[in-house]
């Protein structure tokens, strides 16, 4: 009885998580959309996250998903398979270097990749000159800054600005999301950008569990090590401020997220 | 000539701003909407900006408006007026000392009034005691640590706190907007609330102008005196601050402000 109750419990847990999972790509990928036959560059697909959503989104266009780690690749391709999804090709390509003709892609997707690069605006550049004139460039990213939580708290403030700061270190910019207007508009036409802001608050359970806690926070929490390593912060701080991320998971707690997307279009010659 | 070509200029350009203003307001008050007959109390409504949004969208429900300002009743009693708007009443009464019996209201409506005010918690407690049992009350409210640009700038941030600092100074609460869940949640019912996020770059020339600029830095600039007077900051900071925010208005600049709306019902006995 008692390891039927859990496996039950765990069954709905799972089921919950698959949900909020499924309503942040839903959020995030719902209205990207190609035409049957359509040709769709992937860039930085990593291990499939993204590409089981955008494959789903348009069932009948021809999806090239390029990523720079093998092993990712390979994960990615199994992801799919299991999926049972046969539109998309996978590829090992640094996104710096494409392996593709100028104007090859009627489209060209990317998400969660331009805040990791030191490049961003340079990759647009190598992205645009793939794309065919008239296509679309898709961009989606997250911007730590834009993380609002209750209770307020310095201490968590911190903790997130060594994610940040580590990010930068690294080349990468973690507040990119408010920049990709500039960026695009600097190398296409009818750009627009919008936000898509998750709210989270006990009122959606599977939200506390499934964002901010096992993906913002543990993220946070993964960079306990070389922030504190860094000089960035004291272990006993950069814990205060994970204690308090968590406070914002309780009952009367509310925590925030804004990812933006950008969509632009290749000018015609 | 001229004169006619500055008039028509201006024409277009406040015919813009009205855009903009209408456009916010749908994004604040469109989904609320009481049925023809309800009794409706807008406690807070200052010279009326959101009564007519009120209104409009809800044209057969009996509105009664109060205000603890018989100067702002008397303009909000003007611009209802004015635009031909007959089922608002309005009453100069105080938010703590509300006029009405209990149970007197089928709904209740508060729009950028609790980050004002001492006791936002007793205010809401009032509030919910003129409201009958199942009757839904409404709050809208800003945040502004939700405030996110680009480029960013640790001065424009600084400005942007002066304001935070000296509302708390005044007893309000600048950063109310993510606490609405946890204070509607302990007096009301099936409580939701959403962010409503205003996002802004120079695809937008009408919110450029119309927030941006005329709301938001308008009011960031509204406290100077009061914050270099405080010590809070020296005035070369203070303008630096705002000299940034009108950067963000620049064609490669971003803006965004997210306002929280929160809905919930009260508990029948």
């Amino acid at each position: 009885m008692s390891t039927n109750y859990v496996h039950g419990y765990r069954s709905r847990e799972n089921r919950r998580l698959q949900d909020q999972a499924d309503t942040l790509l839903e959020l995030l990928h719902g209205d990207t959309r190609y035409p049957a036959g359509s040709t769709v560059l992937e860039a930085g697909c990593g291990v499939g996250a993204q590409t089981l959503a955008l494959a789903r989104g348009s069932p009948h266009a021809r999806i090239t998903s390029i990523d720079v780690s093998a092993e990712s690749i390979a994960q990615a391709r199994q992801r799919v398979a299991d999926a049972g999804i046969t539109n998309v090709a996978f590829r090992e390509a640094d996104i710096l270097a494409l392996p593709f003709e100028p104007q090859s892609f009627d489209h060209v997707f990317v998400c969660f990749v331009l805040e990791h690069l030191p490049a961003a605006a340079l990759v647009l550049e190598r992205l645009v000159r793939v794309l065919k004139p008239g296509g679309s460039l898709t961009v989606i990213e997250g911007d730590h800054g834009s993380t609002l939580f209750h209770p307020d708290s310095a201490a968590a403030r911190a903790s997130i600005d060594c994610l940040v700061q580590l990010q930068r270190r690294a080349g990468g910019d973690a507040l990119i999301g408010r920049a990709l207007y500039p960026l695009l508009a600097r190398h296409l036409e009818a750009v627009r950008v919008g936000p898509r802001i998750v709210y989270v608050d006990s009122s959606r359970p599977a939200w506390v569990v499934g964002f901010t806690n096992k993906t913002f926070i543990a993220m946070v929490e993964g960079v306990r090590d070389d922030a504190v390593a860094a000089g960035m912060i004291s272990a006993e701080r950069f814990d205060a401020g994970v204690h308090d991320l968590r406070r914002t998971t309780e009952a009367d707690g509310v925590f925030c997220y804004t990812f933006f997307k950008g969509v632009g279009l290749k000018r015609r010659a």
